[in-house]
């Protein structure tokens, strides 16, 4: 396996209220658009794909709740940290964590999508990010 | 918000075991491992983080069952999606789906990781990943 991640999925019960969501982020939604919502971010792309479809292909059942896996979108300095959970409370999310210090000296809050997805949203001056959006561990 | 996800978190019970699997699919542990495990995926991070500190943190509790956000792998060729189920399984890794061909024509199956966590790994020819495996929406 090499290291990459190709697309981030999440199994969503009401698809147009998700993709609407991401949309209001300032994600731009790609033209397939047939039962799925996919977004270029980066080198990866995120989707969205129906639940009750995601659910016979893989032969399982998700849990129910918050997810364990769970993302991240880090920022070039703290302001932008408080921009993006604005952002996500007027486009429809929900605010789980205001922003603050952390502990390792960054500045972050967490967010959840209208369907309670997790993403946390930080400043972390050690992880650089290019001018492309790619983040990097410290050398 | 720009197009990118910065950070995927696995919220793990056992960090050791999970960073073991993951180093046995091919993956180059960070340095940084006081409690946390990190590793560059591409232009994003891939963190194994226990889930007894994630939890409060951000003031929430996981669900339990597989998670409704999770992760494909897109491959160069069909084969290669053998290997990396092949892979999966010799790493303690579970079969999830075995490989067959899907109904968008590509050849794809599912994996989990040793708690749970669902990884698709597909060959879509329709979506092309260049030289540095970034992955890119057919335009």
């Amino acid at each position: 396996m090499e290291s990459r991640v190709s697309i981030i999925t999440i199994a969503v019960d009401d698809l147009d209220r998700m993709a609407t969501f991401y949309q209001a982020m300032g994600l731009k939604r790609h033209r397939i658009d047939d039962g799925v919502a996919f977004f270029q971010m980066g080198g990866a792309i995120l989707a969205l794909f129906p639940r009750e479809v995601a659910e016979p292909d893989a032969g399982i059942k998700f849990g129910k709740g918050p997810s364990r896996v769970y993302l991240a979108y880090n920022t070039r300095s703290d302001a932008e940290v408080d921009e993006v959970l604005a952002e996500a409370k007027r486009s429809g999310g929900r605010i789980v964590k205001p922003a603050g210090r952390a502990f390792w000296g960054g500045w972050y809050g967490y967010f959840a999508d209208p369907e309670g997805n997790l993403w946390e949203v930080a400043h972390n001056p050690e992880f650089p990010i290019d001018e492309t959006g790619n983040i990097r561990l410290p050398a």
